[in-house]
C-alpha cells in the first residue's frame, strides 16, 4: 500500500520559524530525505526510529526520485528544503516523480509550504517591500540571457526586488551584470540589503546601495534584497511607502 | 519603561500555518491588536489575562498608533496581520509609528515574518511558481495607472504572478483589465488559479484559465496565482518547468 510524502518547507532557518505543519510532517515520518544541511536545520525533530537519508548538494533529481520511491514502499516520508519549497524548492521536482508513478500506486502527497528567505530578509530590515519580484539568478537550468531578460525588464519597473542564489563557486560575475543592468533604470543611491544565513546563528544583514554594495561578500545562501524606489530609512528601518 | 512590539504575521489561514515565532509573540503579549478577523485567526492563543483590541476595516493607522501607544505604555504588544505582515500588511505602518517615538522612549520593536498566502496557494495546487512577482491590484493608495503600469510591464516578462486585494465591493472592474493586459502577451490558455481563504475551513482553489476564469468568483480575500508559460498539468498538479 503506497504511503505518503509531505514535500516540507521548513522556513529560513530557525526553529522558531518553522510552521507547526513542516513540524508535525517531520516529526510524523518514517523517513526524511533532504540535503545535508537542511535535514540539519531540522535535526531537532528527528529520532532514533527514523530512517534519515542525508544528500549532497547537486543530487536534487535523485533525491525526489529516493522520496517517492521511499513513500511507494509504504513510508511516511518528509522531504524536506530550507525556506518555501515551492520557491526554488523541491516541490516542482518531487512532484514530476510523483506523477510518474501510476496513480493506483502513487503516495498521499502534501506541498507544506513555508516562510521563504526574501520576506524573513526583509523582516530583519523593516518593511522594504511594496509590490516585488523574486528571482533566481542561477543559470544552471536556464540560459544566463533569459535571467538577464527577465531582470532587464524588472529593472524598469518599481518593484522591489529579492534574488536568490546570487553567487556560486563558478558563478562570480553575474551579481556585478545585475547590477549594471538595474543602474540603467534604478538611482545609484537604491538600498540594497544582503541577508546571509538569514535565522541561523551566523545570520548577517549588510545594507548598502546599488552603486557600492560588495558583490564578493554575497554567498550561494545570500538573499540579496533590491529595494523599491519608495523604500526610505525610517528610525532603524528600511520601509516602502504604504501602497508601494 | 518602554515595552516591546511584535508585528506578526499569522500566516494565511490555520494556526498549523503558523510559525512557532508567531505563537510565542502573540502568547506572550500582555495585548493584541489586529483587524477582527485576524483577531480570530489567533484565537486559539488568547487569554483573559491579555487587553484584546479588535478593529474595523480600514482603520489601519490607528491600529498601527494604538499598538505603538500601548507598547509605549511598557506592554509587550502584538500586532497581527493575517498571512506575511510584510506583504501588505501592517509592518510599514506600524514601523512607521513607531519610529516617531523619540528614541528613548520607543519600544523593542520586531518584524515577525509569517507564509504568505500566494505561496500557501502555490502549495495547495502543486508548484506552479518559478521566478514570481507579487503585486497588489488596490488603487486605494496609488493611482489605478501605476498598478497598470506594473502589469503591463510584468505582462511581456515569463514571470508568474501573485495578485493580491483582486476586488473589492468597490473595485470590480479592475481584474477584467488585469486580464486584457496580460492577453496582450500571454496566452490564453494560462493557468490561473482563484485561491480564496486559504488554509481556512472553507478554503476554495479553482482552476482556470487566463481567458476564461470568472474574475466575478472572486472576493477581497482572494489571491489570483497566473502561472509562467512553462508551467503544467502533471497528475494532479501544476508544476513549472525546473528552473523557468
Amino acid at each position: 500500500m503506497p504511503g505518503a510524502l509531505w514535500i516540507v518547507g521548513l522556513g529560513p532557518g530557525g526553529a522558531e520559524d518553522r510552521t507547526g505543519r513542516a513540524t508535525t510532517a517531520v516529526r510524523d515520518a518514517d523517513a526524511v530525505v533532504g540535503y545535508g544541511p537542511y535535514v540539519d536545520q531540522c535535526a531537532d525533530l528527528l529520532s532514533d526510529a527514523q530512517l534519515v537519508e542525508r544528500s549532497t548538494m547537486g543530487r536534487e533529481e535523485d533525491r525526489a526520485a529516493r522520496a517517492v520511491e521511499l513513500a511507494g514502499e509504504g513510508r511516511r516520508v518528509a522531504l524536506v528544503s530550507s525556506g518555501d519549497t515551492g520557491i526554488f524548492g523541491m516541490a516542482a521536482l518531487a512532484l514530476r516523480a510523483a506523477a510518474a508513478v501510476p496513480e493506483a500506486q502513487r503516495p498521499a502527497v502534501e506541498v507544506v509550504p513555508g516562510v521563504t528567505a526574501g520576506t524573513a530578509a526583509a523582516a530583519l530590515l523593516g518593511a522594504p517591500l511594496g509590490d516585488f519580484a523574486t528571482v533566481s539568478l542561477s543559470d544552471v537550468l536556464v540560459p544566463w540571457e533569459q535571467v538577464e531578460a527577465r531582470l532587464s525588464a524588472l529593472a524598469a519597473t518599481d518593484l522591489a526586488l529579492t534574488l536568490y542564489n546570487p553567487r556560486s563557486r563558478t558563478r562570480t560575475w553575474q551579481l556585478d551584470r545585475v547590477r549594471e543592468l538595474l543602474l540603467e533604470h534604478r538611482d545609484p543611491e537604491t538600498s540594497v540589503a544582503l541577508a546571509t544565513d538569514v535565522g541561523r546563528p551566523d545570520q548577517d544583514v549588510a545594507l548598502s546601495t546599488l552603486a557600492s554594495f560588495d558583490a564578493d561578500a554575497v554567498a550561494m545562501r545570500t538573499v540579496v534584497l533590491v529595494a523599491g524606489p519608495t523604500a526610505e530609512r525610517v528610525g532603524p528601518w528600511l520601509v516602502t511607502a504604504r501602497g508601494r
